[in-house]
C-alpha cells in the first residue's frame, strides 16, 4: 500500500521522537528505516535483556514490535499530533535465539483517529533471518498535542 | 478460582526461573507474590526504561504483564515442565506515569497443554495505585523439558 | 467497579439498539441483563449455528462475547452517541457443548473516546455453567451520531 | 511462503469438514479456494445477519476470519488430525457495508502443535473490494483425533 505522510518532514519527526525514548537508547536500538507507513528497528543481543534460556526476553520482542508499529503509524500523522498505542497482540513464533532482533511494521489502515499496523519480528542468527514473532496493533492519533516530555 | 499446583515446591521453582531471567535483574524487578495460579511482579521507575514522555515504556508494561502471566501459569505446572508464552494481547489503558509498575496475573484456565491468564498492570504514583493496562495471554507447557539455560 | 451512565434511560437505549440487530433476532438471542457497565446476553442452542462437532460455532461464541461487550460499553455512553467495536481478542477455552451460551461483559475502563471491556462466555449443559471463552475488547464512542439504520 | 500438506488429499479433507459445519450452510457460505496454507471463504449479504446499521454483524466478520484461518491451517495437517481455534484477535477496520464478505487467510507458521494464521476480510460493494477487517489467530492440531460429529 502507498501512503502520503501529512508531514513532509516525517523522517525527522520520527527520528526525534525515537531519540527521546530513553529505553531505546538503553537497548542500543537503532531506527534503521522509516518510510511512509513503514518502520524498521534493530536491537542487538545483550545478556542483560534475556530470559531464562538466554534468548531475547519476550518483553523485548514485544517492545520492538510495538515500537516499529508506533513509528510506522507516526510517520503518517500530522506534525502536531502525538501517538499512543491503544493495544497490541503478539504471537511468539520461534525462540528469539540470535545476535540481532529486527522489528518491521506496516500500516494496514491509517484512519482519522485510529491506525492499524502489522509487525513482523525476525531473529538473526549467524547472519540468517528467521521470523520469530508477529503482531497486530491499534494506535491512536492525538491531534494538536505534540509529542513532548512531561 | 482455587488451583492445586502439581509441584508442591512451586514457589522455589518459580523463584529459581525468575532469578535466571537476566532482564528481570536488569530492571530491578521483584517477584513479590507467588500463589497457585497467581503471580505479582514489581518494577521500579528508572529513567532508562521510559518512552518519549518520560513514562514507563509500553514494552516494559507488556513485559510485566507477560512475566506475571508466565509465572502464574508456571506455578501450576509439573516440576519437569518448562513454559513458553504463545501469545498475549495488551490494552494500554492509562499512561504509566508513576514510581512503580505492578503486574498481577491470574490463571483463568489451566489446561493439559495450554493455560490462559489475565493480567492487570497498575501504576503507583505518590502511593496511589491505578489500573494502567490489562492483558490476556496463552501459555504452553512443555513437559519433560525443564527450564534451563541453553 | 461502579459506573454512572450518562443517559439515565440507558436500559431503553441498549434495548432499542439490540432490537435493531437482525442477527440477534435470527439467533433468538436475549438481552437478559443491562446494568451500568455490564451486559448479559443468552443464545440458545440451535443446530443451524454449529461447527463440525455439533457444538456452538466459534463465530457464535465470538458474537456473544463481542455483543455483550458492546452493550456493556454502550450503557455508559451519551444518548446521542453510537458505538463501534474497534477490535476484540477471544480465547476459546472449552468446547461450547451445551444447550445455552451466555455472554457476560464488564467495562474495565470507560474513556472519553475508547472503552475497554472483558467478557466471559459460559456454556450451560444439563443446567451446569462452565467457562468456555474469554475475551478483551476495545470499543469507540462516536459522539453526536446516533445509532441508526443507514 | 510455500507449504507442503501432510495429506495429499487435503482439498477433500477441508471440503468435508466445511460441509459438516451447519452454520456455514445456514449462512450460504462458500469455500471458494483451498491451497496448502491458504483458504478463501465467501458469505453473501443477508438481512438476517446484520447489526443495527444494516451492515454485516461483527460476529459474522469474525466468523469468516476465524473459519478461513481454521481451514488454511487444517489444509496442512495430518489426515487423522482435527483442529481447534485456540484464540483469535480481530480488528474491525471499515464498516462491512456491501453485498459480499470475503475472508482470506494465510498460514504464517505451521508448527508441530500450534499454527499461526493471518486473515484479511474484505467487503464487496457494487463489485469493489475493500479491506474491512484483519485478524491474527492461533490454532492447535489434535493428532489421531479425526474431525467428527460427537
Amino acid at each position: 500500500m502507498k501512503f502520503t505522510p501529512k508531514d513532509k518532514d516525517y523522517i525527522n519527526k520520527v527520528r526525534e521522537s525515537f531519540s527521546k525514548q530513553k529505553f531505546m537508547d538503553y537497548l542500543h536500538a537503532r531506527l534503521v528505516k522509516t518510510e511512509p507507513g513503514f518502520c524498521e528497528i534493530h536491537i542487538p543481543y545483550d545478556e542483560n535483556i534475556t530470559q531464562q534460556n538466554g534468548f531475547f526476553h519476550a518483553g523485548i520482542v514485544g517492545t520492538v514490535a510495538d515500537n516499529a508499529a508506533g513509528y510506522a503509524a507516526f510517520s503518517l500523522m500530522d506534525k502536531d499530533s502525538s501517538i499512543l498505542t491503544v493495544e497490541f497482540k503478539l504471537n511468539l513464533i520461534s525462540p528469539a535465539d540470535g545476535e540481532l532482533l529486527i522489528g518491521r511494521s506496516n500500516v494496514l489502515k491509517y484512519g482519522k483517529t485510529l491506525t492499524i499496523c502489522r509487525s513482523d519480528v525476525f531473529i538473526v542468527k549467524d547472519g540468517v533471518e528467521k521470523l520469530c514473532a508477529a503482531s497486530q496493533s491499534t494506535l491512536i492519533e492525538l491531534q494538536n498535542k505534540s509529542d513532548e516530555k512531561k
